[in-house]
């Protein structure tokens, strides 16, 4: 696939992506609370797990629709994520996508019931009621059960743990895999599996394709901690050198900046050497996320 | 159905709540997350949700390995909501159960992510992989469609951001109504129909069902009112008097002592009602429940 065509589906897909958000996430909640729910998610950040959910979709030809409600939900999750993990009690951070965190602009108490409605409203949009854009419900069960394992104590809930038991602490570079593989990996794998759920898969190409999902989650971290010592708070959208200041391991405090870059670019290899082996005929857009995740600048 | 046999019941349906909940909340996390997750939710509490969902469930002659696990996620909600609603920036509340609440025991950033796990493990253990004890795909989509609604911004976190903007205005009787029939109903009405989703039901049972769980939610909400000024701490396990200290509008505050509990007991005979209306043979586990709920001294 040409470098074109997919930067238009990019942002084609963004968009259907931005439209159900904007129609999923409620205005008309009494007391404020949807206003800050929309606040955390709309209108920002570059929607890389949605994509990710789309792409696998089209990998194994599943089910457009079913994949958008996937795309939104992993959304709402990680933005819920966000808002928590910007609170005070956590990283007490300000500024995120470049606006006020939504703690700063709604309050302390609204942003907690903010992002515990956004984890909620994440499973109300994976189980619709039947209808002409119904899900089947064997799907929505399959992806309730791998976006709940993702979020949890196993994966995302769980990595944030050991990230706040591990600052200032020395871990090695398995227990900082660890850590990144639940706090950030675990939720883009999810979003490749959920988009390879909404279609036929064998176990080879769910086998490959969860490969793929654990490499450039973890590439992605890697490329995280690069940005956060090498860019300007106004490129990233929020706080930069915060991990030093914070006195958390990173992979460039662990290996150093030029060795973290070229892990990053061992992981893109990896992610793209397991599509290879998936079986699937058309994984050109898997293969150019990869690519985007390494290559980004914010 | 006698009491005495009812007891035993309740005894018997609450142990096995507690096996499944050891069972389930996980001890092994790293970084301690899962000590924070059980303290919140293991051995404390009366289990009121679960006792309605297994009610329910029995009612309609319904699948009892699907219903413990309806009872368990629902119960996970209700403890991640208590444990977020005990924190410094909602309740700022120090005693829960009889114990020190999470955040004083883990800390607030343990405390935040304890309760964001425990919704997450609410979905999962709702989405269990196919094997002897499997819950129909089905079932399990329609069950978490059903806790998501309750728990998120129409329910149970709808409701608390409106009781967050209460604090010190004057509430009328529907507005007050409004606000409890999200906060503490959506979630106790949820029960009854989980609980009622893992059988067959026609139309009619369904609304009935529903309109029990309805009365029965507001009941619980204004017996809380009424426990809340006349019950000492020691009694209730958490701090006694606190919606007055915070200027909260209360049913007692707004129609008086003696009022409220006659409301309280026109909303148990609202729901016995209900159920003679629901054509099913045999409710009165679900009736006992009703009288439990307006009868509890703490």
């Amino acid at each position: 696939m040409k470098r074109d065509g997919f930067d238009a589906w990019v942002l084609d897909a963004q968009a259907a992506v931005e439209a159900a958000l904007e129609a999923w996430v409620p205005a008309d909640t009494p007391a404020g609370l949807g206003q800050a729910m929309r606040y955390g998610v709309l209108d920002g950040g570059k929607r890389l797990r949605p994509l990710l959910v789309l792409a696998a979709c089209e990998a194994v030809h599943g089910e457009r629709a079913a994949a958008l409600r996937a795309g939104v939900a992993v959304e709402l999750i990680h933005a819920y994520s966000l808002v928590h993990d910007d609170m005070p009690c956590m990283d007490n951070d300000v500024l995120r996508r470049g606006k006020p965190t939504v703690h700063v602009q709604f309050g302390e108490a609204q942003a907690m019931l903010a992002g515990d409605a956004m984890q909620a409203l994440a499973f109300e949009v994976l189980t619709p009621d039947p209808g002409p854009d119904g899900v089947a419900p064997a799907l929505q069960a399959r992806l309730c059960a791998l976006l709940a394992r993702s979020a949890g104590h196993a994966g995302m809930a769980g990595g944030q743990a050991i990230d706040l038991a591990s600052i200032g602490v020395a871990l090695d570079e398995t227990a900082l895999r660890d850590m990144h593989r639940r706090k950030t990996g675990a939720l883009l794998q999810a979003s490749v599996l959920m988009g390879a759920a909404c279609g036929p898969t064998d176990a080879r190409a769910w086998d490959a394709l969860a490969r793929y999902g654990a490499a450039i989650g973890l590439a992605f971290q890697v490329v995280d901690d690069i940005l956060d010592v090498t860019q300007a708070s106004e490129t990233l959208g929020k706080t930069a050198g915060k991990d030093a200041h914070h006195d958390k391991p990173t992979y460039v405090s662990l290996m150093g900046l030029d060795a973290a870059r070229r892990h990053a670019l061992e992981l893109r290899d990896e992610a793209r050497a397991a599509l290879d082996r998936s079986g699937l005929p058309d994984t050109s857009r898997l293969a150019l996320l990869a690519d985007r995740v390494v290559e980004r600048e914010s």
